[in-house]
C-alpha cells in the first residue's frame, strides 16, 4: 500500500477533478484578497473596518479552501499509509481552525471598537453554528480515528456520519459565505451596488466560485470509483466485525 | 414489488428522518408566511412590496419543500413500481416549477413597478443560476428517464450525475434562499435588525429550519441501507448491460 502519492490520481479523471478543485479554491481566495484589499482599503488590526476585512479573507482561506483541501486528501494521497493521510487530514483542519480562530477575532474586535452588536443576523447564526460543529467533529474524529484505544467497531459505525456531517458543514460553511458576502456588500457599497459595479461584480463572481468549489469538491468525493481502496489488514478487520455483529457472510468491507 | 408505501417507511428509523424532514419543510414554510403575511404587510399582485412578498412564500414551497419531498419519493416509496414513483418524482418538480415561475414573475413584476434594477445581486445570480439548471435538470431527466426510446444503458450512466445535480441544486436552493433572507432583512429592517426583535429572530430561525430540512434531506438521500431495492427485471438488466460493457463478473446492480 505504500505507493507514491502520483498514483492517488491515477483514477480516471480524479486528477483533472483535483486540479479544478485547487484552481477554484485559490481563485476565491485570491479573488477575497484583491476585493478586500483593493476595493474595502486593505487589512490592518486597529479595529478600523479594515480589521473586519481579515474576517472574510481568514474564513474563506480557513472554513472554505482549506476544509475543502482536507477533506480530498482521502481522494488525492489514496493510496498512502491510511495513518498518514489521517494526520494530513486532522493537521490541514487544525491549520483551518487558527485562520477561524484569528477571523472569528477580527470581527469581534471590530465590532467591539466600533460598538456594533454582536450574533444578530443570520450570517452569524449560520457562522457560528458551523464552527462550533466543526471543532466538535474535529475533536470525534481525533477521538475515535487517532487515538489506538477506540475499537474498530466503534470507528467503523461512526465514520458514516464523520464524512456526512463533514462534507455537509463544509457546504454550509459555503452558504454561510455567501450570507457574508451578500451583508458586507449592502453594507459597504448598497447605493452602487445595484449599478452593476466592479466591486459587485467581483464580489458576486467570488460567490459563484465558491459553489463551484463546493460542487467539484463533494463530486470528487461521491463518486464510489475514486474512493480510497480498503487495505489487506483493513478488509481482514471488516471482514471480522461483520460476521461478528451480522452473523452473516460478509461482503464490500469499509475503507476506514 | 407491488406492495402498499408504507412498507417504503419500512427500513429501520427511515419513518422517523421522513417524518421530521416533513416538520421542517412544513414549519419553514409556515413562518415564511408568517414573517411575509404578518410583519410584512401580507400579500398582494398590485406592483407593491407586497408583490414582493410572494416571491419568498412561492420559492420556499416550490424550490425548498416540494423540490425535498420529489427528491424523498424515491425513498418514501421505495415499493412502489419504479414507474409510478419516476411520474410522481417528475410531477412534483413540475408544481415546484409552477410555484417558482409564479415567485419570479412577482419579484421581476415588483421591481419593475418600482423601478428596481434587475439581476444585480448574488441571490439574483445564486437564484437565477439555480433555477435555469433545475429546468435543464428536469427537461434531461425527462427525456433519459421516462421517454421509453432511451437505452437502458445510457440510463445507467447518465443516473449518478442526475442524483448529484439534484441533490447539488437542492442545496444550492437553500443557500440561495439564506442570501435571500438576509438581503430582505437588511432592505427592511435594517435600522432595527440588530436589537433582537421578533421579525429578525423569526427570519434567522427560517433560515436555519431551512438548514436542517436540507441536512435531514440529505442524510436519508445518502443513506445506502434506504436506497430503493432493485427489481428483479432492473438486475437483469443490469447484470446484462455490465456483462456486456465491462466483460467481467457483474455483481451489484444499479438500482435505476
Amino acid at each position: 500500500m505504500e505507493t507514491n502519492s502520483a498514483e492517488g490520481c491515477s483514477s480516471g479523471r480524479l486528477c483533472y477533478f483535483v486540479a479544478a478543485s485547487q484552481i477554484l479554491g485559490l481563485a476565491a481566495v485570491i479573488m477575497t484578497g484583491v476585493w478586500l484589499g483593493h476595493y474595502e482599503g486593505g487589512f490592518a488590526w486597529d479595529g478600523s473596518s479594515h480589521q473586519f476585512n481579515v474576517h472574510p479573507l481568514c474564513m474563506v482561506i480557513g472554513m472554505v479552501f482549506l476544509y475543502g483541501d482536507a477533506i480530498l486528501v482521502y481522494r488525492t494521497f489514496k493510496n498512502e499509509r491510511k495513518t498518514t493521510v489521517k494526520v494530513l487530514h486532522a493537521s490541514i483542519h487544525l491549520i483551518a481552525l487558527v485562520a477561524i480562530i484569528v477571523g472569528l477575532v477580527a470581527v469581534f474586535k471590530f465590532h467591539e471598537a466600533q460598538s456594533i452588536p454582536n450574533m444578530y443576523s443570520l450570517h452569524s447564526w449560520c457562522g457560528l453554528s458551523t464552527i462550533i460543529l466543526f471543532c466538535l467533529q474535529w475533536v470525534v474524529g481525533l477521538v475515535f480515528f487517532l487515538f489506538p484505544g477506540m475499537s474498530y467497531s466503534l470507528r467503523v459505525s461512526y465514520h458514516p456520519y464523520h464524512m456526512y456531517f463533514g462534507l455537509g458543514l463544509f457546504i454550509l460553511a459555503i452558504g454561510t459565505c455567501l450570507t457574508g458576502i451578500t451583508e458586507k456588500l449592502l453594507f459597504s457599497i448598497s447605493d452602487i451596488y445595484s449599478r452593476f459595479q466592479p466591486e459587485g461584480i467581483l464580489a458576486n463572481v467570488l460567490g459563484l466560485l465558491l459553489v463551484c468549489f463546493g460542487f467539484v469538491v463533494g463530486y470528487i468525493l461521491t463518486r464510489s470509483e475514486w474512493k480510497r481502496p480498503a487495505s489487506s489488514e483493513e478488509e481482514a478487520l471488516s471482514l471480522h466485525f461483520k460476521t461478528l455483529t451480522e452473523g452473516g457472510s460478509p461482503d464490500s468491507p469499509q475503507s476506514q
